[in-house]
Order: structure tokens, then C-alpha cells, then sequence
């Protein structure tokens, strides 16, 4: 029994705060993410993928203003309880694919960091791309980071 | 024998139109979507994931203006001969994840109600998340809806 | 031991500059895609879908700058190499699945031949389709074309 899960997430940049992305600090970009936390648009991608795969709702529905304990939460944070939830709802993590797409920071040199880090938190083969938009779009102005998720869980 | 497949829909805004989306009405919606039948993007997503991952072309070729008995049938409808289309090509659904993106209608408080729709439609499990885009792109201005579907066949 | 993998792409048209497309020519086209290559968005997304399932990096990674005899290959060598090196990993190829996203060329005249091209090239199944995203966002404005592509792979 193998489920398949697919979650995208967008959020726009703000001048002057720390950007956070796939659980790792870039302490050289000169804005960060907006939202009602950190941000993370890889880590909030994959929280809906998994969370689609289990058939358990999504990131609203789990940590929205229902669950106030979670407001502000890291990415890595959302991350771990997503783990938590799909496998006590008998699901096993089978592996993770994350595409980040956007023109900043620049991932290929934390890359293998960043999916050891990803891999390690989820307990499962977890990997990380990122691409660009040559220009277009809101991730090619700048506005903001995109990031697009697919899981695959199956039944323990 | 187990497959996957991806599908994306859009449609935008139509002012004074019903709104569907996920084979549900949303009565309380000022604007609908466009398009040659419902523009229910939930709906069309799921055909184009599943016609793809049996490898039977996606929803031009199959309802396109050469099936003109198709013009403006409404999504459950795509989605039930979609489903036959598929189970006649030998392959039996295994699951579906579709996310809506955009800012309305808020799909929360209807979210449980659509997906027991759509499972019981498909004869498969099926989860529907929703996001937002943080006020970015297209969805971001509330020109439209997008819909982005990930399904798993395997041969009966 | 089976897994999924995700990928987009992006590119702008670029007027007098050859079309190409999922491995084929289009003559009649005006304009073609920008790129550090052929701008083949469908195999570039399929690249990136079938690397990131092997947990093997992305186009930046294994055919960026620090690969400089990959520069400017078009999209079917990516295509060929790429399944080498998942190959080479231990990993076999299950099926591909990529949608074209944007106003032209409209591919449906030609889906069979490229998907058939593909499928050869991959050595495994892969399903083509195409869609248009109502006038809205960059494909819409008719700016460039985009595709996604998911991808599942197996131990050899
Ligand atoms: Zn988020
Ligand atoms: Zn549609
Ligand atoms: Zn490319």
C-alpha cells in the first residue's frame, strides 16, 4: 500500500529578515521570507506533500489558527510534527523530492547540507533541487521563493 | 506495475458565474470560473494526472473539439468518464493528491465534504489541500485559480 | 525500493531562434526558447525529476558550469545522459510524466511522436500532455513556456 502526495508553497520576500530555507540559516541574504513563520517555503511544500499522502489535510488545517501553539514555528519544526502525524496515522515515509524555485540564495552550495538535514529530520530519503525562472514570473522579478513537493508514503 | 502521473489546471474569474470547484457549488461566491465548461481546476487537474499516468493523453485529446458531447460538462462529470477511461486501459487507481491554489473560496470549512466526494467519485482515495500564494503572481491577485494533481495507477 | 521525483523549468521565448520541444523540431514556429541550451522545458523538467528520484543533484549541479561540455546540448542529450547516470546509480527508470504549460506550439498534433521519442530515449513510459493557463500569469501573457514532470524509479 503506497500513497503518492503533491504540495506547493509560496511566500514573498521581506526586506530585513533572516532567510530560512530547508531548515538551514543564510546569513548573507539581505531579506528572508514572510508568514506567520519562518517562511520556509521547502519545508512548508513538503509538510503538505506529506500530510496529502497520509490523507490527513494540510497545512492549515493542522497548524492553522486552530492550533495557536504552532504560529511562528520553524520550518524544521512543522517538519518533525508532520513526521509525527503521518506515522502515527500508520504511514511510513517513503521519500521526499523538493524543487525550490527562485533566483535567491543560491542552494548548489548547501544543497548536500541542506538534504542530509531534510533526510535525518523525516527519517527518509529526502532530496533537494532548485531552478530559476529566467525572469519570469514572480519567482523571476524577485517578489518572492517558490518551492513544489512530492512525497510518497506506504502503510507500516 | 505501478505509474504516476501530473496535471496543472487554471482558469480565471468570471464574474456573476457559479462557483464549482471539486464538484461542489459554493453558493455564497461572487465569481465562478471561466472557461468551455465549469473551470472547475480541481476536477481537470485529476483528469490530466490520471489520463497521464495511464498514458492515454490528457483532457484536449480526450474532450477536446473533436468529443464536442464534452463541451461544458461539469468536473465530477470529466472525472467519472475519466475514471472509466482509465479502468478500461487495464490500470486501477491508487490514490490522488490534488492542492488548490489561490484565495477563494476558502475550501477548509468544506474540505472533508469534497474529498469523500472525489474518493467516492474515483472509487480511490483522494486528498485535497489548499494554499495560498502570499499575494503573489496571478493567484496572489485573485485573477484566477490554479490546481496541481499527483496520481498513482497500477495495472488490475 | 521505489521512488518519486519532482522538476520544473522555465524559459522565455526568444523571436528567430529554432522551437524545440520534447526532443522535436518546430518549424513553423516564430520563436523558440532562450536558454544556455535549446530551452527544451519538457526534457529539462523530465531531467530534473529523474535526478532529484535518484537523489542525484539537478541540471545546475550535474551539467552546470563546472560541466562546461554540456553547455548548449539540447534537450535529448540532457535527456540520454541523464538516464545514464540514473542508470549508473542503480536506479531503473518506471514511467515519466511531464505537462507542457503555455499558448504554443500546440503539441497536440504531435503528442504521439513525442511521446514515443521520449519513451524510446528514457527506455520507460512517459506520458506528454499539454495545457494553457486561461491568459493568466507569464504563460498566459504568452511570455515563455513552462512544464512539470514527476517521475517514479526502482532498484535495479
Ligand atoms: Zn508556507
Ligand atoms: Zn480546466
Ligand atoms: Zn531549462
Amino acid at each position: 500500500m503506497i500513497r503518492t502526495g503533491i504540495g506547493t508553497d509560496v511566500h514573498r520576500f521581506a526586506p530585513g529578515v533572516p532567510m530560512w530555507l530547508a531548515g538551514l540559516h543564510f546569513p548573507d541574504e539581505q531579506a528572508g521570507l514572510a508568514g506567520h513563520s519562518d517562511g520556509d517555503v521547502v519545508c512548508h511544500a513538503i509538510c503538505d506533500a506529506l500530510l496529502a499522502a497520509a490523507r490527513l489535510g494540510d497545512m492549515g488545517s493542522n497548524y492553522g489558527t486552530s492550533e495557536p501553539e504552532w504560529a511562528g514555528a520553524p520550518g524544521l519544526v512543522f517538519l518533525r510534527e508532520t513526521r509525527r502525524r503521518v506515522e502515527a496515522a500508520g504511514w511510513q515515509i517513503v521519500n521526499v523530492s523538493v524543487q525550490l524555485i527562485g533566483n535567491r540564495p543560491r542552494m548548489a552550495a548547501r544543497r548536500a547540507e541542506a538534504e542530509d538535514l531534510l533526510t535525518a529530520t523525516l527519517g527518509a530519503d529526502t532530496s533537494l533541487s532548485a531552478t530559476t525562472t529566467d525572469g519570469l514570473g514572480f519567482t523571476g522579478r524577485g517578489e518572492g521563493l517558490a518551492a513544489i513537493a512530492t512525497a510518497l508514503v506506504q502503510r507500516t
